[in-house]
């Protein structure tokens, strides 16, 4: 099996105006992808609202996804709510080609570390697939450095991890603890603010939801990184800051998201949970500001929408128009 | 409408050998509490596993405890991934006969207040049957009271809340808040250490999940803070607390309660969750002291397992046996 | 000795223009508060910044509050920064005549239960004065209920605990634990939300701060818990709840408390701690409105600066005024 | 005015047989340190139990480590109770000649950023000396990158800040926000996991208490990040780790270090805060392994204490003996 190295692309699920799955424009959004060179895709995380889909609906996404992902690796989310339908979809995972599932720790109830340690055991045990231990405390049961180092050295079928705590120190001794005694080990950040940082310290690759919004700003780290240009990969996390702070700071996560891929030429709709007046308003200007730093990143299509008067910017498709670009670092230079 | 006050037994799910839902174990364990005379129950909620359960298993689970309670009124949980699916839950509830709805605060996502207040608008705007919010902070989004407060002011469809917050200075606002303004404003206490407590301050009643367990202790409990009779509250408050500790404490939640049922004659089968061999251990040792407790509450039924060798107790059948009631309180009155 | 019980004012220390204690103005609220007929003091607690001010000065202000106190019982806080000089003060403590001091958990430093659990051991082992546990997990480490019981059950020296974690299942298990083991443990609650339910449940009493701005309601409230006067209990609670939640809500605590002084006629200056113009313009606003409800309570003094247009209030002298409390609940009910 | 760069040292505290400070001792290890060539000093810190002092003692400990110091830069704790405190502490430190004063947020109370912006601002507006704000949000109030931009671009006496949140999310902002603004700005990381990471990000370098005990690794690691050498910094760090995780994982913090220094040949006492004899054993336990460790650095001086056997290391006097690290590498490969 290939190693899990690389970017991998948390989708977001576009929806159409009746709240539905929007195919078509998730078909493009994955093409459109393709050709920015991600290294895979990672349908079915917290972007991809798993949590406030149907089963059903989780299964048509990721078959989508597979579809359109030209032979991409895929690492598919599996936080079904119980071990049967974990496995189910472990399963389906499996017989749609994807390279691993990712399963975060138990969500809702608070369990012990313990209790984690065997709910992963007993996955591992009856996948039919390798699995990524998916580490985000923010919404989810924390799963401990020593449960994770006992889970990779016991379980062939566990072959790696994605981390969301933010937790440098944690990274490190995951890195140190586990990654020095399984080197396969595939170990992934899931925050973009800590790529560079992450890599620098030996990580294999990331999960970042800015990689569907400016995939050129993303993969251009990560080579940065991997090849170990440090200095110009520090420039380019800097930047990458700025756009990821608007999007993340926005109201209703993972609604600053789907603003951004809007103002990249897809229409991806709200996401599903209501938005009150003020909020709507609040994002409207955030993505006035997201226009501008985009813009500013040379992606033409978002200029239109920049009020800050970037009229020369042109709004002539998608991809890394040149002109565009060299007019957005006048612009920035200017300011 | 029937005004929503006492005691809501909280269900849990039996499962069979297979792990599918044990029907006729459900059907009977409600018929019993019937005969115990708790107030109504409340299917679906945390203790009834409801985010292990599938959408159609929750169903399933409502329409059982609908039919065989007898007229008794229902208070269902219908926290679904999304608003339209919890609308529909809503639809279900009310073509059943449900007196109310329970909805906790969105769990996973961290959300603003603002959006929480936005959300339950919305579902208070269409739906069809009453609501009680509920407010679980350590599972869930926590609802503020100026939120529920302006919720419970402004739709009518928002009838009650239902507080597991453990939190009497928040419990005691909502009390002078919101029901001094709305006195038919429901104020349900969700944590049995706190049921004396609560009423004392106002509330009008309780979701405690002892009372499926005990529902002779927690029904005498409400009663006699119903009457005023603080003296004798305070008494079995504190029995109860013993009773409670043990099960809240014990490993896997609710687990513990799980094992209360089968002291008192059930076959319900572990909860949805692995358990390692150390928690099978933990959870045989709490059983048998668990066993001695109930003994002594004059359970007699439950004394078979208890350890201690109470051995006056007889083991026939469930219900009351006055004759164990006074062996266990001459036993107890030993110690 | 005596029990301790009833309501024990934690002082504030007023500051002259200079900054420096301002003595006479101390001894001025010490005797006034004789005259209100409250139990006991409390010097050098949260409320009296016992951590912003000097050695010294902490043994100044206990100087003062005990002369002035006419022999009520002192609690006196003694939580200082090494078990040598807590055990100074306690014997200093001792020497004046204190009836207890009161030890908060250590704070600063994050430590395990063990070693708290022996900070405590120790300093018992050596005080030559009473001493009540104080715990404030908002402040300083908390103090389990399990160490609690084990120094209540081994140390003849400690006597009781003061609880402000506003954790009522907390309470309620300290009362049912240690209380039931030794009657003589005092149980205090210190956070005024909570004395009529600490009280229903249990309590010998409270450190309540309103009770140095509105004695008259505090010591009301405290003589109807102990009388077992429920109904009117509640109401004054909830009566109490006004005035402290603009007290203990503005900015900068315990700046609003000394507001509180100010109006009822003190000249205290400020906390110990620099405001910005926006605190200092929010803090004018809040006084404006606590008197107003001053006021309300009667307390004439506090009309003048109502800007509600209170205009029947007299600003004549401190105390009771029949008069502004007849006027003061006429318009409170016209509202 | 020198930049504010490198590792300054946090000292701790050594204590005589009475638990005075045991000034001989005190001045010894300053002595060895500058002898081992680290940067600077830190006294009064959280290493410095400069709470546990009395404001005399932290006065005497300063004085000391000036004196000894042999014009290395002192970066000087001044955390005091009050706002005159610390600027009387800051003109003590002008006046022994230390380079800056280093604040924590104010401890105990919880305040607003408001609040602890106008703290800082008014200390700054008159301390005669260069101020570092240090921000531990575990010990006590943080102090939030917004707050600190502005008092970095305000307040010229701000010249740096020292950060031991472990937050590299915030530690990024620090330096991107800020010393992008202000290039002089000193940013240091206060958690040795972190101090490559950090200086990777662009730190000026660290107060780490390791290097008071293993101040040749510490110094090495220093060197190797600051001259950009990133896969042998990285080693280091590893290996730094396990050194750290021993000390800061022991009982009864800063405990740990202290057994640090006595494996290096000092006598230094117990930290100022009662042991259980239960941590006293788990504490010579600790000891017994961190003296391999440290032997396996290559201080012979630790291996007595060696309970592995390592029987070829020498206890002969203190300093790295080569013989000893040869030896103790070759032990250390044969693992």
């Amino acid at each position: 099996m290939a190693a899990i190295k690389g970017i991998f692309v948390p989708n977001i699920v576009p929806y159409d105006t009746q709240g539905r799955i929007h195919e078509d424009e998730l078909r493009r959004i994955i093409r459109w992808l393709v050709s920015k060179e991600v290294t895979g895709f990672y349908p079915n995380g917290s972007m991809g609202e798993f949590i406030r889909l149907s089963y059903e609906e989780r299964k048509r996404v990721l078959k989508i996804v597979v579809e359109e992902a030209a032979g991409k690796p895929i690492l598919a989310g599996a936080a079904e709510p119980n071990v049967d339908l974990v496995l189910e979809m472990c399963r389906y995972c499996a017989d749609l080609g994807c390279r691993a599932v990712s399963i975060t720790g138990p969500y809702y109830y608070k369990l012990t570390q313990e209790s984690i340690e065997q709910y992963f055991r007993e996955i591992a045990a009856k996948s039919p697939i390798d699995i990524v231990v998916y580490n985000i405390p923010a919404f989810a049961n924390e799963i401990s450095v020593p449960v994770l180092k006992r889970l990779a050295l016991d379980c062939p079928r566990i072959v790696g991890t994605k981390d969301t705590s933010k937790d440098m120190c944690r990274f490190q001794q995951t890195l140190r603890e586990i990654k020095s005694q399984r080197p396969d080990f595939a170990v992934l950040i899931g925050w973009e603010e800590l790529l560079c940082t992450a890599m620098f310290l030996g990580a294999d690759g990331g999960t970042l939801s800015s990689g569907g919004v400016a995939p050129e700003v993303v993969m251009k780290l990560y080579r940065e990184c991997r090849d170990g240009r440090w200095e110009a990969a520090r420039e380019t996390q800097f930047q990458l800051l700025e756009l990821f702070s608007l999007m993340v700071g926005a109201p209703n996560f993972p609604e600053g998201f789907r603003q951004g891929y809007e103002l990249r030429g897809f229409t991806v709709g709200h996401a599903r949970f209501p938005l009150s007046d003020r909020e709507e308003t609040l994002i409207a200007e955030m993505r006035g500001k997201l226009a501008c730093v985009l813009a500013d990143c040379g992606f033409a299509e978002a200029a239109s929408e920049c009020s800050r008067g970037g009229g020369g910017c042109q709004t002539a498709g998608s991809g890394l128009d040149m002109d565009a670009v060299v007019r957005a670092v006048l612009q920035s230079l200017k300011k």
